[in-house]
């Protein structure tokens, strides 16, 4: 038996999730407040839901894939939050997983504060984008008691085919993730520099795209992102500039809150604060190399 | 019939490029500066020659693999440089092959200084590491004119299985070679800016490391060098900090040339230069970490 799983925040990597999820059988229900997106859910045959309460009364878990801690906190604790739901009496453990991008401390914050309500929490970020998360191939980083992941053993491999133990503390996963997404976030615009040099040179985008896809410079985000650069197309995003953004906002204030400096993460992230200050937040982050082609 | 050819600057990648050759059925003659070198190369059964100017004499085409530009000047233009050779009556076409990491400048201006001597410049620098120049397997950036290349095809294929064809303009490789490897020496220090930051905040580092050779944070030179770091043991270097400083400081150049900014560049070149100044020179280039590390 499958457990019944919800889904707050039904965007593009909650949605692949959801899909992938009721295609191997599993009863999904969603939350999301847009209603574009309950109206996609419907027509998936996925229930819909019209609060995070009513979601966790219905559910056995609870995936939050929204964007950012303040959407966690509404969800969690607000008026209609997952926190006020009652009980349920055949529930295995009242469990909630965390998936979106956050900051450690936030993890750590709400574990502490939903264990005060008798729910568990799983710090699972995610990544890999929604075409691997629709067939289960994408990669979570996972932080929670050993005894609390062999529960939901079955579920996490039917999600994420990729799976990374980090410790048994919320907050580790979020750690590694961020410092991930650090690292994801340079190499991008390390990309992006590169690419325009390459034009300003006179030199043949595309064949120069291919080089370096063969060559030392090569890079998972440059050969995914880089390819889009070369026909100029932004729209729509598969990842929205913003949310590399705030990812290494976070992550260069993880990495000061431990004074270690970060030279190239604060570069590459004030070439992501200008593509969002130019208008172009919405973009594709490939959009990143606009701010070197002048 | 095989042509003869010869390699002036026998280290990791001019020896692993001879033995290539000579295992393909190649007479391979070698020229270098270091009697150990003189040793290896006649102990594997080649021509050792005393001067660029007697390798030439005895070869039909000559490859150039030493470190720099001030080097390529000596072996072709010293006293006992290359152009000082007798033509030989027999010989295809006179051809010189740069395949160090120069200026774009420097490759062009050795081309048309020895096109005053009749001898014809393939621009070529090299990529990929002594392991694949062994089995014929590294990359080549190739700007001659075509009839040139032609000419020489069936060398350059048992040379470098991945070749790109970079223009006609002897150059123009060495631009090319520059912006990759601008971007390898960012993604190196970015790598180790973020595996540091992952000690530092306690997380275990060889899960990192392998978390991010499979997530968004991939890169060719993650994958290479940070392998090493992990062990913190970075002599005999594969190749050594002071290499990939000198490309870094040619390719910000290179790029200031034609008004281009190179945040991220500039931001890795100091890391490298920070290397080499603590006295880090000699040791592999993946010891930028210990910058970080403090």
């Amino acid at each position: 038996m499958h457990p019944t799983v919800g889904i707050i925040g039904a965007g593009a990597m909650g949605m692949a999730m959801a899909l992938n999820l009721q295609g191997r059988g599993y009863a999904v229900e969603v939350r999301d407040v847009l209603p574009a997106v309950e109206q996609a859910a419907r027509e998936a045959g996925m229930v819909v839901q019209s609060t995070p309460r009513a979601l966790a009364a219905a559910c056995d878990i609870v995936a939050i894939v929204v964007v950012d801690a303040k959407q966690i906190d509404e969800v969690l604790f607000g008026a209609e939050g997952l926190v006020h739901a009652e009980p349920r009496a055949d529930a295995q453990r009242a469990t909630v997983m965390l998936c979106s991008t956050i900051a450690p401390q936030d993890s750590a914050g709400f574990a502490a504060r939903l264990a005060d309500h008798g729910i568990e929490t799983i710090d699972a970020p995610i990544s890999g984008g929604p075409a691997r998360a629709l067939t289960g191939q994408m990669s979570m980083m996972l932080a929670a008691p050993a005894a609390l992941l062999a529960c939901w053993e079955p579920l996490l491999v039917d999600l994420a085919h990729k799976r990374f133990t980090i410790g048994e503390v919320p907050g580790d996963a979020a750690k590694a993730k961020l410092v991930n997404n650090l690292l994801a976030g340079i190499n991008l615009v390390a990309g992006a520099e590169a690419l325009a040099l390459a034009e300003k040179l006179g030199l043949d985008a595309r064949k120069m795209f291919e080089l370096i896809c063969a060559s030392s410079g090569a890079s998972w985000v440059f050969e995914d992102r880089m390819a889009r650069a070369l026909t100029d197309d932004y729209s729509p995003p598969r990842a929205a500039a913003h949310i590399l953004t705030k990812d290494m906002g976070l992550a260069t204030a993880l990495a000061a809150s431990v004074q270690h400096a970060t030279p190239l993460g604060d570069a590459a992230l004030a070439r992501f604060r200008e593509t969002v200050a130019r208008g172009w937040r919405e973009l594709d982050d490939a959009a990143v190399i606009k701010t070197y082609r002048g």
